[in-house]
């Protein structure tokens, strides 16, 4: 064995990487994506490999691994506008916490890392290797750079101390349908199996930014999934879908003032 | 706010990072790094952050985690040599996984990702903000292109089914000391604390690559941890550490055949 040391690049070098894969999934839009993988466990995505015999074969054996680290890039998120610090949507967006004392997409290298479940590997697909992951919080169109069987041994540190990054799912918000939004979901649902309890998952996390769950009751919104627009108001104590229509650019999570 | 379409990257656009940390660890060379983080608890490192005010007010909060995710480059691996399949050492270098469903450093973009401990954080450091991690698997020189707090509650899946990574923990390897080793370690200790624990630990790992761990009894071997080479035979059964010598290059987990 030869002494590593010979060729070994310097340590300030940049990197340069081109992605192996590209993330479908039902997020078209930055808005109300769930802030950590496995929050809305309905939020299906497919890894789209690039065609190449070589990541086909790389797929070899994953089957037996029941989740999977996605190595990614926050592609819409300039690094270039980095701040040192941001107002996590945890703490109400008041407290300012350190870029590397949270998960923020918006840092000096915008990689990301999401935790996501296996549901089938396909390497053979045509057009390129596929895997279809449930629980995503990844754009459609997200850049994968890499991707990691999950190992229990070493990954899993259930007594970690998280500090203020504490599990949301203990204050979901109450939700309310219309008799009309319930009979839209409905007729969606026939063709895309699970949108009702996906539509469920995501709204019950409360799409809007912190600043927004402050408004009074009464505010109208507008909440993309998929290629619909979730129409709600926010109510004392509760969201209230009021309807579902085919979405229109520039209405996501977006107070319609007009109403 | 705009729609996000408008200034994104095509998907398969290449991305460049420059490192925002280096590691230093007890790792000089690649030979006998625990395969996985948190094995060698009391092997520590120290990420030393480039100099910058930005990166420094970046950890403000850190302290309230009590691990992170170290994102690094594998440097001395060469993308350009990857091959779709390998032989993981924890199956005996027998059976074939494919490098997506391992952790093998040799994948198309070399990129790792460590769960450590964190042990301190001087953001104020001279020469740039440092935090002090326990439980390094990774070579002095890793450049660092992201930390994240490990957040338990979506990190965290104990219940992962991990197919044939499991827990190497349960099958250790028996050591017995040499009187002259002991006494070399004891001194070496003396300035550097946890000395003869890291020996333990990563020598109860077996540092011999999965080939040579089926060598007849009897073999002669050197291990590099900092800068000592850990002089050691192998017996039926257990390591015999024979020695603690200055390292002498080229000698780092060699079987040494003149012997």
């Amino acid at each position: 064995m030869t002494s590593p040391e010979v060729s070994a690049p310097a340590p300030d070098a940049s990197w340069t990487f081109e992605p192996i894969a590209v993330v479908r999934s039902c997020f078209k839009e930055k808005f109300g994506i769930p802030r950590q993988p496995g929050l809305a466990p309905h939020a299906m995505g497919t890894l789209k490999f690039k065609k190449s015999t070589g990541y086909s074969q790389a797929l070899k054996s994953l089957e037996g691994f029941s989740h999977l680290w996605v190595i990614f890039v926050f592609h819409e998120h300039g690094a270039k506008n980095w701040k040192p610090t941001i107002r996590p949507p945890r703490l109400g967006g008041a407290k300012r916490v350190g870029v590397f004392a949270s998960r923020t997409p918006h840092r000096p290298n915008p990689i990301g890392i999401s935790v996501v479940k296996i549901l089938d590997i396909r390497p053979n697909a045509k057009g390129g290797a596929e895997i279809d992951v449930e629980g995503v919080d990844l754009l459609d169109g997200t850049p994968v750079l890499d991707i990691k069987p999950y190992v229990a041994y070493c990954d899993s540190v259930p007594e970690a101390k998280s500090s203020w990054a504490t599990d949301p799912l203990v204050d979901r918000v109450e939700l309310k349908y219309s008799a009309l939004a319930l009979k839209k979901i409905k007729t969606v649902a026939v063709k895309i199996p699970n949108f009702a309890k996906l539509v469920d998952e995501l709204m019950s996390l409360d799409p809007r930014p912190a600043f927004q769950r402050k408004d009074p009751p009464g505010g109208h919104y507008g909440f993309r999934i998929m290629d619909w627009d979730v129409k709600f108001t926010a109510q004392k104590g509760y969201l209230a879908i009021e309807d579902l229509l085919p979405f229109e650019k520039l209405n996501a999570v977006k107070k319609q003032n007009s109403k």
